[in-house]
């Protein structure tokens, strides 16, 4: 449990990061919405704000003024028993409030936030909501750039975002198996650090004998399931898969393009030339899954990830699983509009193990449940081997 | 393992089975298709006769003549590794072959059939081929019968489609709850007997303690769960139980009408009056889901499901669970277009256990996993708490 | 004018050339709608006897009993005034009333009818009446051979409907331009014979010097422009029309197959060599209008066709042109039902004049104006250019 | 014809206009595309220009440099015979090239423009080239204010474009009606200045006696018409257009929204109580022509329209008439690209006479087509009765 103190300086690093992110954007880059997933930079810089206004302040602070009555309209996202909010499709279509007017709501909101958690004495319940919404920044820290990169990178012009970020760090090591035994294990967070709901709930699971890579699958071997034929080869994908693969005309990851005979991936940096030994990144579960079944191997389970991570090094790709995401044993959704935060149900989705390059500092942890639908590929996604 | 004779008398009983569900059809009832995942009866004909017929007869019988050379392309489904096929959507487009003409093709695969399970001596490969044939058969005498249902039940004439047929037998006993303790249980199937290839591979699970009802939920409680405004309750619901909720303004289960203020439901016997006690059907995941939750409990996993049917009595309803469908450890999928058949990958299903009123008979089993998408509801589906 | 004794034979005529069109086909013929536009033949039966029912029977015959409350309901089309409707999309879906009903149903209607003929004075506006029932059963007649030509033409197996039918009468005389004067021109229905609301109200027009065909474009001719790589050239189509061939991957005449390299199509009478001098059929007016671009030529207004036809042959092929559907002048619109029956409002229809192989006996005049979407191609349209 | 000084003048007049009309735009503003009708202004920007250096600069002027190779395939639009272009439905996603580079792209176009006119001996060819570029212009600033309009008047916070705009110019004085007698009537454009090649061709036409209104409906007029419930009322509409109304729930024309019991419209000063006496706008034609249904009337021809014009007040509103649009007798289309601007082939659109308060300055006459589909209501669109 942070102290009021850390609190405060927690909540100071998160707000300037989400800005720092942005301060390489042109204001036009703040705006678009190209498909309904990613969402404009300038919303989440308003939606991360929106949350602490509407669950710190406003029913905390006395006499707090609201910086502007339609800020919850506009910047609320699927909390529907909130109230109306504009429609998440639609959320590209709106050139106002501009950017100018986001960064000033920003910047009311927290000062109002410091002022708060300076001078007034808070329950501890309400610290945990503030350090909540610090997560909740910080999930959208990489969402911003996910999102950065796919309105940079489906753009003819291919323009940077900016050249230091590093997308592609190699795996200077041997591939090797790791081998884990048959028997109980416990799975679920057991620290008293921060962690999310649904990672709460520690719980026995039985695990036969296994072995998993200590290595993530590189593009080069990417390129040879590619270049063996096996997007055309039905028996190799899931049903809905093939329906995927061919309803988009799929022939190889998000962000890869074929330039007189060569490889190249959109990255943060630019258009650069494929580089073979880098992690595969930015693929669909489907695709993960018709890469195993090709190799003869498999996906693990989360709890097989979870089990063996501290044998392997992680970190660089959200790695797919081939676990469906639900929720743990005992669980048990808390009450109201952070309850719908917490406790989304969620079907058709498939956990994802460990954290990205896009990650935010610190927000990483052995027990961490990401989740996406199978089709999804604009997160950096990647996998590794089990057997 | 079957003898050979009496794999020709279950091929026998099988096919005669098909034959007595359609006997109380109009031709004209054997032609359409409403919506995509119901097709026509002539189609379930064709389609499980071609199995035979393309399996065994064609790579088996010397100088097998096809019945005729068009009927793989028309009664082809879903193996995309055999060939060209009609496309699902389109079967119900379809008036030629005629309801006669099929007839005549299920006569001659029968008796050619029957002939070479009498005269030759056949490999237990091939005896296991067949086998399969008439399970997959037993499969579709399923999806007949639902299929028919919706056909008639869909018809603004309400059709009766025959006055035998019984869908709803009353649990005449009390509700109670039965405990299993944690512990390391095992799970899949152990016999000689007939199963799919998705029930093997016998491995081990970890459950904590639970509990599970001894009794289906029943109609009259459903009512209560309607009544309470349930369906307009968001936090009740998946993201994706919500959209598809109000999409199609679902406000009941599937087959029920309100008729001056009284619920009815159709059934194969007609519209009639809604029985209270008679246990639910015709719902999809998501209201399951949402009534378990309404009620402060949860549904069983497909493992403690397994695990405790020993102690409780099913076989009228598929009873959905909150296992995802995916392979059992170890599997492998078997070469081919019967591997096709078997080793489906699927993504985004629901695991159902049990068995239903419409279920061939000796086409149950503790171990048997059937799996749906979330939404569907044609099927005779019901369900189960657990706490 | 008709006797009422002359009313009678034609209705007695009309009903059973009705029946005579579907004595070709099988049961399952009758059930099936694989588009939107193809209407099931049985339903094409049912719903031209509701006509004779709903507006003559039902209001004029003292304690008239109807045949079955239900009929309204599945056999009103467009009549949005009148009641309750199966909608249109789903009339392929009722495999009940069976075929055989609906032929009891007819019998029932006719019968009534000819009684209520035979023994009632009826009045001029109610023999009105009749005689437009019998006029729109003979619509449905041309309607029913062109959705039996679709119904049985995408079917895969290609089955015949009878051998008699002549789709391909040879125009066998010389191509010549007709030339008619600038001037003013009366057109309009002008005798006192039947026709509908939209040929009524002759009034004047405007015509400058035109030339048009004696005879209509023929396979041979169409199959040069498919040669050009006409389908390819957007230089040549409406906006609209480049979108549709391209969506659809449009290249050629519907019903025609290109089968070991020499074009096929599709008749009546099943699946036949395409005769080269035969006239054009089974094309969209967008491709009408494209082919005479790409000869430099044009579609006829509906006016010159009209003021032209005395001067050449026609009858076999719906000829396109270029005018849109609208009122005449001074158009006003029946009260009611029949009102909405005649008095439609259409937008974006293209105005098609002549008459078909497949157009009822006596029901066609140079003044009737047919109208259909500029897309559609299942009825017998062709084309005749002008200049 | 204009000299070449005129010409260059009326370029720099057109080009600084734009520039005015975006002048009161947030950044923001330039970039979003809510419906695929509607460009994002800075496109309209770079199309212009685009326009000129692809037709004029880069054919004409010797070592001619690009202002950037990646322009045309970002500002190209609906020519397809130019080369690849960007879809029209992901000009919205763009956020580069910025607003700034727009800007720079204009003034580098338009400085070698000026520089062109200025230096070098033109053709008489190369003159109608510029002259129509500017025009093209000036069409295109009409859909910057009216795209403008959409933008903001669709987002949530209905921010004001400019509070100087006037949009609803009342007509003072009395409805009369205008009566024309029956006869032949010239029409299309007879002067010797610039028209678009649509108006060309001057024919003659036959009209009957027939009397149009001195005056377009007012607001007042059409509350009465929905107070009447004439949205719900199926028989004064067409099928397209009651299918349009239910589809889209259409209560009111577009920008109408009911609070607090009083109609309110946006309008480019903001939201603003509606003003009963000024002229009815934003109507589909559906709705023009359900109006004229209700009270008994029609809408007039375009050459109604066109023959009677000189006897009333037009320019405030576009005027729906009934006629399709299609090309004028004798007709030729260009060749090229140019003839792809001019000639599109259009099916299913609709004539529109006038003019209206967005129209660019001197860019009306009588004898101007323009032409949209029945359903489309950003334009400023009105309607004038006649009998």
């Amino acid at each position: 449990m942070l102290s009021q103190e850390q609190l405060l300086d927690f909540f100071k690093k998160t707000r300037a990061h989400s800005e720092l992110i942005c301060s390489f954007l042109e204001t036009e880059d703040y705006v678009v919405q190209p498909i309904e997933d990613v969402s404009p930079p300038k919303w989440h810089l308003g939606h991360t704000t929106w949350f602490f206004e509407e669950f710190v302040l406003k029913p905390n602070v006395k006499n707090y003024k609201l910086f502007d009555k339609n800020s919850a309209y506009v910047f609320n996202s699927y909390y529907e028993s909130v109230g109306d909010k504009v429609i998440r499709t639609n959320r590209g279509n709106l050139s106002r409030p501009t950017v100018a007017w986001v960064y000033e709501y920003r910047n009311y909101v927290s000062k109002a936030m410091q002022k708060f958690l300076k001078e007034e004495k808070i329950s501890e319940e309400l610290c945990g909501v503030v350090e909540i919404g610090c997560h909740h920044e910080k999930q959208h820290q990489e969402l911003l750039l996910t999102d950065i990169k796919y309105i940079l990178g489906n753009n003819p012009l291919f323009p940077e975002y900016n050249d230091q970020f590093k997308e592609n760090p190699i795996q200077d090591f041997k591939q090797e198996w790791i081998s884990i035994s048959e028997g109980v294990y416990e799975v679920g967070h057991k620290t008293d650090d921060f962690c999310y709901d649904n990672e709460q709930g520690v719980h026995k699971v039985y695990l036969n004998d296994y072995q998993i890579s200590n290595k993530l699958v590189t593009n080069a071997e990417f390129i040879e399931f590619i270049e063996a034929g096996a997007y055309k080869d039905v028996l190799l994908w899931h049903a809905e898969g093939w329906d995927w693969v061919n309803n988009n005309n799929i022939e190889a990851p998000f962000y890869w393009h074929k330039i007189d005979g060569e490889w190249h991936q959109y990255t943060l940096n630019g258009l650069t030339k494929l580089v073979p030994e880098a992690p595969l990144s930015h693929i669909s579960y489907f695709e993960a899954f018709a890469f195993a079944q090709w190799k003869n191997l498999r996906l693990p389970t989360e709890f097989e990830w979870e089990t063996a991570q501290q044998y392997f090094n992680w970190g660089t790709r959200w790695e797919w699983t081939e676990s469906a995401y639900s929720p743990y044993p005992n669980y048990t959704k808390p009450k109201g509009a952070l309850g719908e935060y917490n406790g989304k149900f969620m079907v058709s989705q498939k956990v994802l193990r460990g954290s990205s390059v896009a990650t935010s500092p610190n927000h990483s942890r052995p027990t961490y449940r990401n989740f996406f639908h199978p089709h999804l590929r604009w997160q950096f996604t990647g996998l590794r081997l089990a057997k």
